[in-house]
């Protein structure tokens, strides 16, 4: 029986540290097809390139795998791994470690999770595993046991409606984790603001910034988990349908 | 009683056909506030500007507006939008007129959606429409008449959780639209092809193509809507937590 194909990807890009932390655990369990963004991705969401070409190289940051850098989005790159797979289709996407945690509606705003939504999408089984924080240079060490477990579970499951996870682990020593936490999504969100600044020439610019909020109290929430050093997992699916909404809605004289 | 303040944007670009048909409907409604992309912005989904700045200019389109073109993202153009109201928070997101039409999952890749459940998320009540036409030139006359409806009623509605719509219109005469009919996103998906060429220097580039393929048959999907002449709204929501698979997961040993 051949090995299961497995797809790498991330959105901080295929030199960051988060990705090969990543590798080294996936490795262990199949072959894998690693197509990453050549640059940061971070915030891109679920854009993919529709105006523009994609170039796509046999990177030289893992010679010795099979791994290109993508000059697109981390869904194009989901999409390309797809396309470079040919007739076999791959076993499991994964995507990440993203540097900084991912949960909430972050899954939005997220390439990395939106990479992951990518494969579910296609029918594969995928996760995406952010470790809370945001420095390039993060320790990824402790992370890995739990990337193992993860990984080695959803490839030994098997889900009826396929499966992709929203994995967070905090950002502390591995003795320091209480284990594992199935979750919902806090309902929190970005207090937006911009830095307003002007540049050499006298012209205006804005940057985003703003902050966090999170008004969820519930501790079955992936926010309260991590905070409390579980590693969150999040089960996620892509129909943004209000079900719900739909017979109110059906009152509506319009 | 003042005015209500509306905010304008869409994902084809200021310059875009679409937008000016949504402008010159929405302008009966209330106070403007136009705030959309530069340049066609197609397939950004839910991206945003992290790591560059934003340049925001006053629109010479529409001189004797309040509009402006920004350099960003649509979701960027919804938080600049918010930004820019200060103190007064807007009453209504609108976004498109989207050339091409945004049903099933493409939510997820569509800008003019994203912006649309941006402004969801920001607690303000949001449409997206979209034209069954990707033509630069379609004709977005027979539209008015449903942006008209569904704007009108959604301001006189008081949604006790908020309301989200992706409204779908198809590209025939107003006489030949059988109605709005309340639908949920069809179960479709994109069959993903690359292009594969060679550019003037010898190197192989790719461009993302393929085909979107509906084998969801049911009747009460935006596709069997807007295929058979109505005009579909599909009640959105932003979190994708898959709250029917938590106990599913629960039960797994990590």
């Amino acid at each position: 029986m051949s090995q299961p194909l497995i797809v790498i990807t991330n959105d901080d890009g295929i030199r960051a540290k988060g990705i090969r932390a990543l590798i080294e655990v996936a490795q262990n369990f199949g072959e894998l097809l690693i197509v990453a963004p050549d640059k940061a991705q971070s915030g891109m969401g679920h854009a993919i390139t529709v105006n523009n070409i994609i170039r796509v190289e046999k990177s030289p940051i893992f010679p010795e795998l099979n791994a290109f850098s993508c000059t697109g989005t981390p869904v194009d790159c989901v999409k390309m791994a797809a396309y470079l797979a040919k007739d076999r289709k791959p076993d499991l996407v994964l995507s990440g470690v993203n540097h900084g945690a991912n949960t909430s509606l972050n899954v939005l705003y997220s390439g990395t999770m939106s990479a992951a939504v990518e494969g579910f999408i296609e029918g594969i089984p995928s996760i995406g595993f952010s470790l809370d924080n945001f420095d390039a240079d993060a320790d990824f060490e402790p992370s890995k046991l739990f990337l193992e477990k993860i990984i080695r579970t959803t490839l030994e499951t098997k889900f009826e409606n396929g499966v992709c996870l929203n994995v967070n682990i905090p950002a502390v020593a591995t003795e320091g984790i209480h284990g594992i936490k199935v979750c919902r999504a806090a309902e929190a969100q970005w207090e937006d603001e911009f830095m307003e600044r002007t540049d050499n020439f006298g012209r205006h610019y804005y940057w985003l910034a703003g902050h966090f909020e999170n008004k969820d109290n519930g501790e079955d929430t992936d926010i309260w988990a991590v905070k409390n050093n579980f590693v969150s997992v999040v089960p996620i699916q892509h129909d943004l349908t209000a079900f719900d909404q739909i017979e109110e809605i059906k009152n509506i004289k319009f």
